[in-house]
């Protein structure tokens, strides 16, 4: 365990996976979350309550619970849906919990950090906007009979499941409020990490939030975004991994990012040179390592991302005390210019290596 | 704080107040919960999931949380009712998380158990009975128009509420399994204490669940009964003291009684030697001590009842290490044959009075 302050920013499974191998590596973690679904249980509280769709605060809330009894009852708990087909049904019972806390103290911070303390989780769980968003997406063939007519998808539901392709998204708001304590943390990390997950509806939307955005441009902290291991049907349909960091760039053209962790295997499904490119071209180092789950789904094993997330976190040097990887950082706020190849390659052992 | 084992038997607020004033006296104190509520929240859930209306224990759980900023958030949060007008309008936190627990558990004590530890509960809270009861009433005019017609009510909310008079009450399923736990609590009991609250409804149902029943007329433990502040609208309408009384042997014939602790104020109302007549005749001694809310509702304080209890449980004396009274016990089971008399008097200090 490490002191290294780290930030995730995501939603859904794609940050829970993150957060679960984050926790092992270090105790100084907060999640910025996602606050735009407007499906299930999450979107009923929404529209009947006025309140933030708590489903994926408490996603990340639950995979930040200890390995103890105690932690692995509570977060069964908090992801517990009561079934049947009555009033409650399909409710996560943590979503009705955070949403009465929100009700009890009236403040959102509190009540996260409230069930946070409940459920004995070492890092804290913020939302990304104050308010409750839209997604809307610019969506290519939306309407299977126009292939090339591009519409506009509103909801985190539908753009997930647009049979289109999205190209981009807006918020609505377009200017929602961030929530300090969630600039604060950005601003504070050594360490911010981008993904995996929903590309579109989850690891975007957080460079739409101006206050948050300025602060992840700003921020002293190294940037690591964590490439998914494979498209996701709706969303980022036929996506090749290169084309994930060209849609980063598109939403966020002055980022810089340091690292760009990949999956050796998904790589290896698009031109290798394309991702070197485009990671390149965003100012950062590619590092590949098998981090994907032996079964073959598409998920991150906790066990391997988190030794990838310690040995990115200290340089590669799998030692605690050495400082972060080094690297030639651009203007504050903007790309670096001429910033177009790698940045140079390190072994990092049998499973992972630099480009 | 005393290692007295204290075993609390009612439902609702009147169980509430008195929970609230044992963990005062002492930290090895477990609530016998009704489980027979059919109304709001609890009625909905059990109506739906087929479970034990879970209402009055959730009140007993908050009950027992300390007074500190953690005990009072999550018993306010446990308390707390959804508002609004949907799905979970009325719905209280902590019904649904008791709720989620048995789902998920599979097991009605532990899943209690695991929101005793949530809440940080010094004492344990437990059910009746190991399925849904109902109650079923025998009413006297429960038509106005038929003031003398005997008819039968069923539910608890229909008892509580009934315009006519409860003369006795039965349960549905008539020989419910108790929960081998309670049945053993009070078997281990120094002290068993009935009431205050709804006599028909909360404090008399238990004597009605044979293996608890049996239990609590062979537990060597003491037995006191805590009368109410004042008749019940709808349940004991009219009902004096020495009725309340009457009722409960009416219920248990075979129960002896240690002491019954009235309100001076309350006890006033009614009859004085039918008081002292109908304790003596369960083979108790009558105390009498201000233990009203000062503000006039029908309420007991908290501390006074806590001090009365700590006076009780150690015989008047105020002293820890003293047993409990001395009194005339019955045949374990059976009335004491021509226990007709007071049973004394002790002077308990300016407030109270032993008779």
């Amino acid at each position: 365990m490490t002191g290294v302050r780290a930030v995730a920013l995501g939603g859904g499974h794609g940050l829970a996976a993150s957060l679960r191998a984050l926790r092992k590596v270090t105790d100084d973690l907060t999640a910025i979350v996602t606050v735009a679904d407007d499906g299930g249980s999450s979107g009923r509280l929404r529209r009947d309550y006025g309140v933030l769709p708590p489903g994926d605060l408490r996603m990340a809330l639950a995979a930040l619970c200890r390995d103890d009894e105690w932690g692995i009852t509570w977060s069964k708990v908090v992801q517990h849906r009561f079934g049947g087909d009555r009033e409650l049904a399909g409710h996560a019972v943590g979503n009705l919990l955070i949403v009465a806390l929100w009700d009890l103290l009236g403040d959102t911070v509190a009540g996260l950090d409230w069930v946070g303390r409940l459920l004995g989780t070492g890092g804290r769980v913020l939302p990304m906007a104050a308010v409750p968003l839209d997604i809307v997406a610019e969506v290519v063939g939306a309407d299977p009979a126009r292939p090339d007519e591009v519409t506009t998808v509103r909801g985190q539901a539908e753009c997930a499941t647009t049979p289109g392709q999205v190209r981009s998204i807006t918020l609505l708001p377009s200017d929602p409020p961030a929530v300090p304590e969630a600039v604060r943390a950005v601003l504070n990390a050594d360490w911010v990490v981008f993904g995996p997950g929903s590309w579109f509806t989850s690891v975007l939307p957080h460079l739409l939030v101006p206050e948050l955005a300025a602060a992840l441009h700003l921020t002293t902290a190294r940037r690591l975004v964590v490439l998914n291991l494979a498209p996701q049907p709706g969303e980022t349909d036929g996506f090749s991994p290169h084309k994930h960091l060209e849609v980063l760039a598109g939403h966020a053209p002055a980022l810089t990012v340091d690292v760009v962790l990949a999956d050796t295997k998904a790589a290896g499904t698009g031109d290798l040179a394309d991702l070197e490119k485009a990671t390149a071209t965003l100012g950062g180092r590619l590092v590949m390592a098998d981090v994907a789950a032996a079964d073959g789904t598409p998920r991150h094993d906790p066990g391997l991302l988190s030794g990838m997330y310690a040995r990115i976190f200290h340089g590669g040097q799998g030692d605690p005390g050495a400082k972060v990887l080094p690297r030639d950082r651009g203007i504050p706020g903007g790309r670096r210019p001429g910033n177009a190849g790698p940045q140079g390659t390190t072994q990092l052992g049998s499973d992972a290596e630099w480009r």
